[in-house]
């Protein structure tokens, strides 16, 4: 049943996924003939200089600083450069050209995702990106394809190697951040420039793209809540450990109910309509620092690993893990893409387009209910711990479990930990603010939010 | 972008799964038809008796007993009747009628896929099969087009959730193999006959499932090497819970390379080349109880929940899990499969069928490499220790570990647990055979192998 139909396959972009999946489209041609029907013949790999020095060795002949020429008349386009511009330009080209795109680039889809699937299914093309989240773990085609019939209720997992690696040696080695950033750094888990990681930029555009699949709505980068890891300290993980807690940079990607729905608030509530955050259905996209409870299993993803969890009403709970980046694993996830949609070239038939859109409004994050831990530094005196819960009470902010720290030194500063009961996010900056401007509080040392549980 | 296009969608069977899917088509049709991009409809349920009772209320007009004339005219045929016939006939029909079909039916495809799957590929029809294995758990699609670009070295796990929620009730409650299994019959978790689930059957079938995807060859039932957990006893799990593991039933589907490849054996090794057991590269497909280690993520595996380990050459370790079994989890698996079909309808061109085949061999059990845990029960007086150290020596199989627990009572019988280095299990069928016919070994208690590690 093979046809011996070649395919070309032009691609762009030769860093440390790019040169992996040209090198194994290289080594594994036959293999992979046999698996997508057709011979994959790459046609060319442009790259800005083709002399810069490369991961893996590529034939000098494949290289080509000429990506345009490469793209037309190839009938797959792999582009792996990242970035925005070009690789928006060519990626358009392509599929105008009728060329199925593979692209790993989760920063340009996280903001032109609109007018790339638009382009594509407008010519009938497709465009597939399993390697834009989460590595090699397959969870684009999962949420697409094999979650289709379901109701998708919540997505939240580690997206982020590079944060969970610091993190995790924070954790478990006791490193301060700085520490923990000078060995990934040394490692090759952060770039040069660590922004896009550290400040949560990266799993903020992959939050974008799981959201915008899940709940079929065109979900963009603006529309995350976004909190990086820059304010995480030693400190506040020695305390989220004594507490039985780890902090991880999670994603979540949550269908809220109209209001008036049984959300399992407990105070605050109604709060939420006072500030305008009360609405219909509406989803909630965020990335913020979390607390996980220490036997959950998000708290045992390690190292670089990713970890996504999906809630659905049909299927329950499912859980992805695997590697969330590497070259080599990446370009697992691309090739997946390439064989697929050769399959389809050989088939025939359109591509298979996003889904229609229900365009769900997105919630302001003052709408998100969960349970928070609050840290506060405080006068060592009688008096305080009243004052504090008379705060939280006429806020309606129910208090689960107080713990007081005494003062250590000679400052007479003491610590208070408060874990709250689910409240409005509304209610609880609010509930902070205040307790911020009282005059038995020194500081607010920190303001956690509780997931996974 | 939406085809208002209809698609006749015709339901064989209505049990626990069955009337999930035909009521979540009724119900939530509206969505279903935006996602699959045409209205999907339900036009009929084939069921044996119009009368039964259903788990969900049906409205009577869609029941048939007549099957084959459902079928004729209908785009999606979903077969979740189980069995071998009239299944395999209603699924033939339907794909010489040119409908794609849809299948939860392990046994079916375990025995007949390769029937099933040329006649897809000769009319150019599709054949989904997402709930045949592990429920809800998104791995068929994962397999066939995540990783159609990666070389899958090994899959493992938990597939069947019966007796994984028999032996976690064992090994968490200390109860007998006789009080789970009644408990599991109460719960629903084992069928009237439960031999399928027992006997490693329903694994079995699973596992041919997988490992005919992931080595793209042919594995049936019969390849299949299968021990059931019959034979588990509550001592066996207390004694390997002493010894830091759990046991639990495992499928394998394991890429073994050709011989003289470096397979990390310790003794024992070209044993396998005098028993006939030598060969070129091939698949072992296996189905037994197995001792993981409890720090495994497979060992926190509870209940009736399933998951899925995939070891593959660049993507790394990939970890799938969720709920194993159940009418509505296992429904969300097949609806997915509806409304993908229901995609490729609208797209047009033909169905990508199964990848072109490899067929590896199907290594006997003997040339299999694992770790082996084996107890003997033997008279408590001097020299024992010795001999039976001999007579691993003699067979070349290294041990690893040894402990020997003295007489508890008047028997005079000491028990010794015998931790081996890597072997084959040729080698180590053997060693057993001649521990057994030696005069200080009253009894061969258990072997077991070690996997995940």
């Amino acid at each position: 049943m093979i046809d011996h139909r070649r395919l070309r396959v032009a691609l762009l972009g030769a860093g440390s996924v790019g040169s992996q999946v040209a090198h194994l489209l290289l080594t594994q041609a036959e293999e992979l003939a046999e698996r997508a029907g057709a011979d994959l013949e790459l046609a060319g790999i442009a790259v800005r200089d083709v002399d810069a020095p490369r991961d893996a060795d590529l034939p000098r002949e494949l290289l080509t600083t000429d990506a345009e020429t490469l793209i037309l008349g190839s009938d797959i386009v792999i582009e792996l450069m990242g970035g925005i511009e070009p690789a928006r330009t060519h990626i358009l080209a392509a599929l105008s050209s009728g060329a199925d795109v593979v692209t790993g680039n989760k920063a340009l889809l996280a903001t032109h995702g609109a007018e790339i699937f638009d382009t594509a299914d407008q010519v009938g093309a497709s465009v597939s990106y399993e390697a834009a989240v989460a590595g090699a773990i397959p969870i684009i085609r999962p949420l697409k394809d094999s979650l289709a019939g379901d109701r998708i209720k919540r997505i939240f997992g580690i997206v982020n190697g590079s944060t969970n690696f610091i993190l995790d040696k924070m954790d478990r080695e006791g490193l301060s951040a700085a520490e923990a950033q000078r060995i990934a750094t040394e490692l090759g888990y952060l770039e040069a420039d660590p922004t896009l990681d550290l400040e949560g930029y990266d799993a903020a555009q992959k939050a974008a793209i799981l959201a915008s699949l899940a709940f079929h709505t065109r979900v963009s980068l603006e529309d995350v809540h976004r909190e990086g890891i820059e304010s995480v300290t030693a400190d506040m993980i020695e305390g989220a450990r004594r507490a039985g807690f780890v902090i991880k940079l999670l994603a979540v990607c949550e269908r809220l109910d109209a209001d008036g729905a049984d959300d399992g608030t407990v105070g605050g509530a109604e709060d939420g309509t006072e500030h305008g955050t009360a609405g219909g259905e509406a989803i909630s996209v965020r990335v913020y620092p979390a607390l996980i409870g220490r036997d959950h299993p998000l708290a045992t993803v390690h190292g670089g690993n990713n970890a996504v969890f999906v809630e659905a009403a049909a299927a329950g709970d499912l859980m992805f893990y695997g590697a969330g980046a590497g070259g080599l694993q990446t370009a697992s996830a691309v090739l997946g893409d390439v064989v697929s949609a050769a399959r389809r070239h050989i088939a025939g038939g359109v591509g298979v387009g996003e889904s229609p859109r229900q365009s769900l409004p997105i919630a302001p994050i003052g709408r998100i209910v969960t349970r928070y831990q609050i840290t506060l530094e405080v006068a060592d005196e009688p008096g305080v711990l009243a004052r504090i819960a008379g705060i939280l009470s006429e806020a309606g902010v129910s208090v689960a479990t107080v713990e007081q720290t005494p003062s250590q030194d000679a400052t007479g500063r003491a610590h208070i930990v408060i874990g709250t009961h689910r409240a409005r996010e509304q209610a609880l900056g609010d509930t902070v603010a205040r307790l911020g401007a009282s005059d038995v509080v020194e500081r607010v040392v920190s303001v956690l939010r509780v997931e996974g549980e």
